[in-house]
């Protein structure tokens, strides 16, 4: 089968034939691959940024957000047969550890990470486990929600948190109207009442976040702190959502915080810098998250049946990858780019 | 009456005749001080690292850690009368806005900060209001609770917070064993199953925590964080409690968590300095602790009547005070310092 | 001033002429009532089940459902000037027990109940205290949201409680679709991504929540467990909502539950009968819900600002309090009865 | 191998010869039973009470609280090895379901319950799954805590529950202080700093419950709600753990609480009566509880290595479980019956 190979971290990787992935655990699932998303993530790999945290060794096949369809199964896969639509949960996680008995599925201490630790999904097929599929309705179009597989699911994950303290009447900043912001202000309306107030430094971006239920948009022309400052009242907002987490975006987001608020991290790449009198004078929190759970994926998933999120994504044949990557590095690609095979 | 006043920042406070407080409003009262605690934080006050964020105006009466007996009351306060032994909570709220109708005091929009940002209590009376006295048992002795007031609240508000997540099994690291790591020690202990690791400099700190329940102890010599992973089986706390948030012990703490695990900032005078891809690919959190809520001191006082907390005290007469700040700030003061008028 | 009041239990009360409420203590609000609520607790006050639970001594006027203008203020009172626009939290509370310290006003130990246990709001005017007002938008009119004060206020609470649980794919059975029903499904779409099942006797009632959001309903013809059953295949829904708690609906709604559910029960009048196997063998709980707290109706009014919440309401004079009272117990009052002075 | 079987409801079990289990699945283990535990359930079991919930097909072997060390497993386990000493949590889980990937295993909807719904382990071996398997320290001997994978996971996953609620100063009442009373004691102790107030028939078990950290104790000899009462100033408890569910116990608890206060339901064989008024007039609530999750037991087993939580139990060799059966039927098992094959 065709695959996407990184064979040397800062060089473009290959598109080459590899050998198919078979079944030889209990638990393995095949998915014939129907989409899978490009990420920020996968430029941040090639850079070599995760060189030292993966550990994986080179060269091996990116994509981790993946969607398709059951190809084959292990003897004791219970939750899906072959032919079933399925999204793919980011972790191959063990079920058996503590983490993973406690709903914790991202902390699991036996997990694999495909398209980042081990063989991804920017194939025709790949291998993962019956813990990581969630069974879908056969009328989604796995290239249609394979981005919600990690983009998604990281948007989720940090606004299901952040919601167990958004009440009606507080107010809720969107840094970022990229892939991920564009789902986590869905989410944010589904799930919270909560005024949302979007940040980015792209008017049209901005002016896009109004059809998802953005209710304020503020232009990051360098007087962002001070426009949100004024949306609320001079007193900041009870929850950042971060989804820049790198130049300046970060430290703004100190800046807009309410008394008592909290600070989503979810994009990174910059330097949190904070001095310690100010995070205690105002008791603030910063809070660290990184995709999210096999249910949060589950929960994700209804909510797009529902038609509650949607994603705009940009198609490119598996074989056009490398014009996707240049694109993504470019600026030129908008909505979340999918490779078909 | 006598007081103890600060007329310029960097300089000593004065030891000085000022008239007595008066009962204007109906639900002031007013404290016969019995002890009043002095902190590290009148240090950085007389420092002047407090003068823009309380905007205090000079001179003024230090003292926020106060505790006596009623003197006088206002006609609204149905709660305390003349001669009853009472702490007093470092602030003074509305009871109207959000915050305080939410019990998160700390956090009142109209509230005063006695000894910070008005007149203190180092002094033979305190003007307070009736939502800042808590009742006791005319048993205890105000001079040796006094420093429960703040200290003691600060820790017990910290622990309480960290508690929700301090399951049997878990490791939770105190950083500092002075007054309120003591007084944090023992919180823990009360309210939690986890086992607790304390980090000091002094050796000799360390040895007198293992009366109060410490389970391991770590010399800060440079190796502290190897220590604290080697304790944690390589793995880390699952919650940090930072007593001393400066001289790298903040950025210690980061380095002893665990992955998803918390860092609860209650010393300051550092610089919290962070990747935000380190922040996210361990799901970590940074806490901010700002002294505790009304109801969290009369939980306190209740441990502290049961015998579960004890605080070691250094007495000092009103007339010494500037002694008692000298030991402070040499280091010579063992436990907590109490003036007494 | 005019005032509805009950001279005798199971009879009906008297319109007459009474002294205005006076200023008197430091907190004291007097508000002109631009609204006051008919309640079906008014109907039971009457019938004098709450006789003994409220000890109030007859004669008294009753409403406890109040929005109106600030007439006159104590000395004390900072949150509210003379002409604002208020809705009353139902209950008076002290701000200084433990209760309300933790911002759960509903259980204060030193509160009165007006139109319960003091004077009402079914008059000109009402005294209430400073800790009892919201302020409102002006543009608000008082005989437009008074039913919110506690009908809303209980709905809110108990929705609140329940959307805690509530996340992308579970289901909500409402039990009544009479004036809280109506206001709790617009708060369980406002605040949940829950599905909403709705069970009422009327199928016109039925027909109505479709406009608020319903999203199945199920006519209450004897087979409404059976129904609901299969609308959540087979499992029971995850949270009920019961606004009825007579006559069979609090035994209903047991059987409804899914394994590890929730009963939140509001309405009141029958007994809740289950043996203690079927509690502990499928693990359900049965949650109390006594109207709400300031803060929570602070809230409702945030979603009622934005166009969250809206209420139908039949108005009647003040002088027609008897006729609102006899249309109300016969079943001919649609939406919430409202005197207005 | 011997195995302890049931033939016919209410007819005693059978001491007979049956086939060992194997090893068919990828997940089974096979443990070598150290310690069976007898419990009440047992004797409800065998009157017929569980005949319909469970649909179990006699005969079959009896025994849900199980320890021993691991004999074989299936080619998938990896969390233990073929000695291991292990507990056995009572239910074998898919680890696929919502419920599974959400830590809430006793709500798994594939899952089996050997002693209840297959066969169990009172028997020379016992066959479960990697899921159910709680690797211990060598050094603990299987019969001295088999108890705990049933009565003791049964009172501390009630206990964690109540856990989040009781703060310093809160009062807990324990109904009953047999087997699970003694374990939920120790670990009310272990996990919160409520006081522990007990209630019991017999002034033999009272007393022994001091040892255990009992704070109070109440003979349950008619008038044990008054004395709660007294002893928490008029006001109730916080929570009531109620161990019997049954003969009236269930019903004195309602009258025990405290306003806002939550009853635990564990013990049954009684029926819960309370008029909703009287529950939505003090906002209480009743919690059910059914064993706990596998992460709970692990905390148990903690608590036991830490020294937190004993257990007293009475041994008899399998051959002998008739006897035991008569012992605890008849009231003279003191502690928890344990067979040994």
């Amino acid at each position: 089968m065709k695959a996407v190979r990184l064979h040397k971290y800062e060089e473009l990787p290959k598109i080459e034939e590899v050998a198919e992935p078979k079944v030889t655990g209990p638990h393995d699932v095949i998915v014939r691959i129907g989409g899978a998303g490009l990420c920020r993530t996968d430029l941040h790999i090639i850079e070599g940024q995760w060189a030292e945290k993966s550990g994986v060794k080179l060269p091996y096949t990116l994509g981790h957000e993946n969607a398709g369809w059951v190809q084959e199964i292990g003897s004791a896969v219970s939750n899906v047969s072959v032919g079933d639509t399925v999204i793919v949960h980011p972790l191959i996680t063990c079920g058996l550890c503590r983490a993973c008995r406690a709903g914790d599925d991202m902390h699991c201490i036996n997990s694999a990470f495909p398209g980042i630790s081990v063989d991804g999904g920017m194939a025709n097929f790949l291998k993962t486990s019956a813990r990581a599929v969630v069974k879908l309705n056969p009328s989604l179009a796995p290239k249609d929600i394979a981005a919600l597989a990690d983009a998604g699911l990281t948007a989720y994950h940090a606004v299901k948190k952040a919601s167990a303290h958004l009440y009606p009447g507080t107010k809720v900043v969107v840094i970022g109207a990229g892939g991920l912001g564009h789902i986590g202000i869905q989410c944010l309306k589904a799930l919270t009442p909560a005024e949302v107030i979007v940040v980015d430094r792209s008017p049209a971006a901005l002016d896009l976040t109004k059809s998802w239920g953005a209710d304020h948009t503020v232009l990051a022309d360098g007087n962002q702190v001070a426009k949100v400052k004024e949306i609320t009242d001079g007193q900041g907002a009870e929850a950042i959502i971060d989804f820049v987490g790198e130049q300046g975006a970060q430290q703004d987001a100190v800046q807009m915080l309410r008394r008592a608020g909290s600070h989503y991290i979810i994009g990174y790449g910059g330097v949190l810098n904070v001095p310690t009198i100010d995070i205690i004078s105002t008791e603030i929190n910063f809070i660290g998250n990184l995709v999210g759970t096999y249910n949060d994926l589950a929960e994700l998933m209804t909510l797009t049946a529902q038609g509650k999120v949607k994603l705009h994504t940009a198609i490119y044949p598996l074989d056009a990858a490398l014009d996707a990557i240049h694109d993504l590095d470019g600026g030129k690609l908008h909505g979340r780019g999918i490779l078909v095979p």
